[in-house]
């Protein structure tokens, strides 16, 4: 496994929200019992600029349920379209029955304050511990905190994937900027 | 006002999550004490399929956070590209002070389950109420049930906009369709 940061830079946790807020899919990484997974997640929302706070959906049918809940820990990891084979085939797949990094040629990278690891090719990865679980027992929902966040300074414009449903995805197009008071 | 359909149809409900999973950014929408108020909002999540569920934060600097808190409903609305200067708009004002609808040159449609306005001018809109608050005080957090929705059966492709923030939003590119079997 690979040092934390390898290319990759930090990125300052005021900065981490612009990268979740426009709604593109992750790779949610978890580490428990030896065991490391990996999960196709869309279904999360900024809750806080600083820190950063992540309200996340991770359906107790999932195999990374039980490592989140009883780690406490996850990593959120960014692909871009380059990636759009891996995030299908872990969406597929179950960690139950598949080692899902070797499985989809996904590279480990140790992270800094969790235990679950970063995957390498994913443009940007968000280390994170739950902060709140009050929503978990009826809707599967965490409140996660970014501890450390990390980022390839190459990746100027990144090509995310955003889901529509039954594998269709968005390309993230085009950048335009307003004039606005918006943060 | 207009009636609630106009030349949009109803959305089942089971298609809902399609379009708010991309991580558009919304036009949420108000009535309170006879004042129609809308923002600009892109903390949001799905959390359930079926009745639909979205999580949502409404800071409570916003003037729009006591007519929700009150009145428990509201109404989410995905605009397109066209529509990024009221966007950018709204988002830079407070219905304090302004009533954004005529300042930005919004329609007004009646909805049928609540009070507050369906936008013409965007492509969707979901009728939501309020049924969960436990993380409202500590995070500005609702959880809506989307009880009815409107689409434009015309707009096969909606180019919605995605907050980097700062006035940075990313435009919806191209769609690419895998073979998935999630939903």
């Amino acid at each position: 496994m690979n040092t934390a940061a390898g290319h990759k830079r930090e990125l300052p946790l005021s900065k981490v929200y612009g990268h979740l807020e426009t709604g593109p899919v992750l790779l949610l990484t978890t580490s428990h019992k030896g065991c490391d997974d990996v999960m196709t997640q869309s279904w999360h929302a900024m809750m806080e600029f600083v820190p950063p706070l992540v309200g996340c959906v991770v359906s107790g049918n999932n195999f990374s349920f039980a490592a989140l809940n009883a780690t406490r820990q996850c990593v959120l990891n960014i692909p871009t379209v380059e990636l759009a084979d891996q995030v299908v085939g872990c969406g597929n797949t179950s960690g139950a029955r598949l080692e899902k990094f070797a499985r989809f040629g996904l590279s480990k990278a140790a992270a800094t304050l969790v235990t679950a690891p970063l995957i390498v090719e994913c443009y940007a990865n968000l280390e994170c511990r739950v902060v709140d679980t009050r929503l978990k027992n009826r809707y599967n929902f965490f409140v996660l905190e970014v501890v450390k966040a990390w980022i390839d300074p190459a990746c100027k414009q990144p090509r995310t994937l955003h889901h529509r449903g039954h594998g269709a995805f968005m390309v993230a197009g085009e950048t335009i900027q307003l004039h606005s008071r918006m943060r």
